[in-house]
């Protein structure tokens, strides 16, 4: 067999024009949904609706073939029965379309048949110059074109973050979880059985394209492991790889084998290549976000020390437990620093590492010692608890809900003033530290102002759910630095 | 020294009246806060402010010194300087009171000074008949009196929960969580120093109170490890304990000292305790509020075999995945099994456990495996991922929102309907079949009709947020058993 003809990403990321070969006007079926879905996503270009029976697709002109559009398409999207795949493929070798995503199932994913109508639908779409994602994808998403073309109604935050999952519902669940989790998206595909390109042809092109900053996968199985290996390790010394990898178990891999009909190999073997390859691997499917959202916002952190800033005692002793746990250390403070914060601490203050600032109230202490912390030499990176303006800025919600006067009104919307100042100046402050030092801050508590709602439009902090999160990333970030160092990377 | 007085914490969490001592008009000050606190949670009770210095603490009357209140006083809560607590517990004592919380700091967590100061306060408060929480506690809740005397602004879910914390900011988090994890609260107090009650007091009376199913505690050092293992091992027959402790590592462990005075311990001998005395040991904070919504409203499996339902057939494979890692049997699917799934399958599905509908969206094909899955003697509980009405329920918001007539209003409310009635209807049956069969159904999802809103009021499913969370869940549950069997208390 010849070689295959080059894909063009170009065409799947950013076409001009869709057919969707499966269109319909029922909304129980894909055809409708996924229609709705490129539709309500805001893709710019031009969606054409393909199907024999119909007229129209809510209210877009319908073709019986994709042959008769006037126009060339730049990618089809085919969501029709098994059995119809073949001569739509035709269609489009014929129409000259040169990438066609397959969403269609019941191929190789469900037995012997199935597994020789792919084969025969790829070796078509090869020789006619068509190259294939799926089948058995739940599609792609491109940011730069606004374009979901997926089955489920996901429309990702945009971002830095490009993503190939080995199972649709947890590639767009990731996406789904983005808007909670701090993630943008570039550039996303479900790759389904990998009948024609593989994860590791998605793998190697967001490792190439500028826009894509931090590489995400799930990984079922993989064909050849080395070429992804090879890939990814090329990869990693620009920019990081978060690989999470289902079918662990004996269950896991069995379920995996009927899901996308992917042999899931050992885990001790994939292991230990991802780890040498410089990937970074994720335990669990929250894990690979919160990394993603850390990795695409923060710097790295040039060493393992910790400095620790916390409102309350306990939660400072949790955030040194995950810290230790982790290999990172938690250096105690030294006199100079002791000296630094004293002024603007309680007269009972720990003078210890964690920063316990013991209950107080005050903004300005609280950023006086996130500087003081971050900007000493001894620590790498900066772990915040509860930078928010504090308990005062629950109780306002309630008191304005409330509205019983027990607070007069001007004082109130002093109160709220001083509230909103705080959070914005806590969230810049934050950014422009990072940035200063170039160290990483990570912030804990879902509370402070959000990127895109302040005034640092341009700039998004991750937002730790909790102190030990916080602490696995910082982890994750120094792992890899320390990987870059081992390979003469940084 | 002879025995104190026995503790009345009827008195402490269902007082008639309390006297917040240190009251103060000034919302940049915390006896400011903690009444606002007092009077938005809606207690029901009297609540008198005492500050000599003002007529009246937002519009309440306010008393020179408590002795001047014209009622008994069942609760005094102290929120002023050390330094001038000596006087208040005298107050305290003449007035007759006999349970108070000393919310101020600065006693033996800040060194030789304040241990000396702390022990004289109990001494006092002890021979004059009065116990105390703290001090340097952040209060207190009560679901029965809708009482938050509390530092931080939280109005905790009520339900069958109770927590003691040997951090405040750890214990007000948790209750903070409640409503995230579906979790409510019927006791909380934050434990402070301990100078006079401790950890076990406070665990002793959860285990004895009907209203309490589930026992929570943060720890971070005990007086009297063995008091607490014999009071613990007595109450895990009944209802299960969970316990988190702070403190675990080098770095922990200093922060512990300087925040709660607390010797931490070695890790090894508590967790070695703790398991002897059958208390279900978290490793994360979020891990608790996880459990213990799972222990609240689940019944325990009876043995280790996990049925799984899913959409979607990654999640599957993490399902299985997470199960198999912590123990839990996925057992293959049996042939009559296979044949009752058959009919509602799609002709490609995997026959096999997990049972993957293979994007399948009909709600009754859903339920129908569910109760298949849950009827089968071989399983002892089921996972169920994505119960919700599906990827239509999605894409109904936004075309409500963005009304481009896409589809016809008539059509459209019909839609709406139909997935609300759905969404009702799959939390309905859920919970039939947990109290039908028995056996627990671990959801996975946030978009389930929540149990306050729809129709099945009285009762709260817990809802997980990834599947793994709930497989550690069901691992837990199912340990739980395991421990009852061996001790021979079921």
């Amino acid at each position: 067999m010849s070689l295959p003809p080059k894909p063009d990403f170009e065409l799947l990321f950013n076409p001009k024009s869709i057919a969707l070969i499966g269109a319909s006007n029922n909304i129980g079926k894909w055809g409708a949904i996924v229609f709705l879905n490129i539709k309500l996503g805001g893709y710019a270009g031009r969606l054409h609706p393909v199907n024999p029976k119909e007229e129209s697709i809510f209210g877009h002109k319908s073709y019986a073939r994709i042959t008769q559009i006037p126009e060339p398409i730049d990618l089809a999207v085919i969501a029709i029965p098994a059995s119809l795949t073949m001569g739509a493929i035709r269609d489009c070798v014929e129409k000259g379309v040169r990438m066609a995503i397959v969403i269609t199932s019941d191929f190789s994913e469900t037995g012997e048949e199935g597994a020789r109508l792919e084969k025969e639908m790829v070796e078509t779409a090869r020789t006619g110059g068509l190259r294939l994602v799926g089948p058995n994808t739940m599609g792609i998403f491109s940011a730069a074109s606004s374009l979901t073309a997926l089955m489920p109604p996901v429309r990702p935050r945009k971002g830095k973050v490009s993503l190939v999952s080995q199972s649709g519902n947890i590639g767009t669940q990731m996406m789904a979880w983005g808007e909670k989790f701090g993630v943008g998206f570039d550039k996303y595909v479900s790759s389904g059985n990998e009948g024609d390109l593989r994860a590791e042809d998605y793998v190697a092109f967001f490792g190439a394209v500028p826009d894509t900053k931090v590489v995400l996968a799930y990984i079922e199985g993989l064909d050849d492991g080395r070429e992804f290996w090879e890939t990814s390790q090329k990869i990693t010394r620009q920019k990081p790889i978060i690989a999470f990898k289902g079918g662990k178990t004996r269950a896991g891999a069995r379920a995996a084998k009927s899901h996308s009909g992917a042999m899931a190999g050992s885990r001790e073997i994939y292991e230990s290549a991802f780890r040498q390859a410089g990937i970074i691997w994720a335990s669990t499917t929250e894990e690979m976000l919160e990394w993603a959202a850390a990795f695409s916002y923060l710097p790295l952190p040039r060493g393992n020390r910790v400095g620790i800033l916390t409102r309350g005692g306990g939660w400072g002793v949790i955030t040194a437990d995950a810290c230790n746990e982790i290999g990172l250390e938690v250096p105690p403070l030294e006199e100079k620093l002791i000296r630094a914060l004293d002024p603007v601490m309680p007269v009972y203050w720990s003078k210890g590492n964690p920063v316990d600032m013991a209950a107080s109230i005050s903004m300005d202490a609280y950023l006086h010692s996130l500087e003081a912390l971050i900007a000493w030499e001894k620590v790498d990176a900066v772990i915040s608890l509860s930078g928010d303006a504090g308990p005062l800025s629950g109780i306002l919600s309630e008191v304005k809900k409330k509205a019983e006067g027990i607070i007069p009104a001007e004082s109130l919307e002093k109160f709220a003033a001083h509230i909103a100042a705080s959070r914005t100046r806590v969230y810049q402050r934050i950014c422009e530290l990072i940035d200063q030092y170039q160290k990483p801050i990570f912030a804990v508590g879902r509370n402070l102002v959000k990127g895109k709602d302040g005034p640092a439009a341009d700039f998004s902090l991750p937002q730790f759910r909790s102190p030990e999160r916080a602490a696995q990333a910082a982890g994750k970030l120094y792992q890899y630095f320390h990987y870059l160092k081992s390979v003469g990377a940084v």
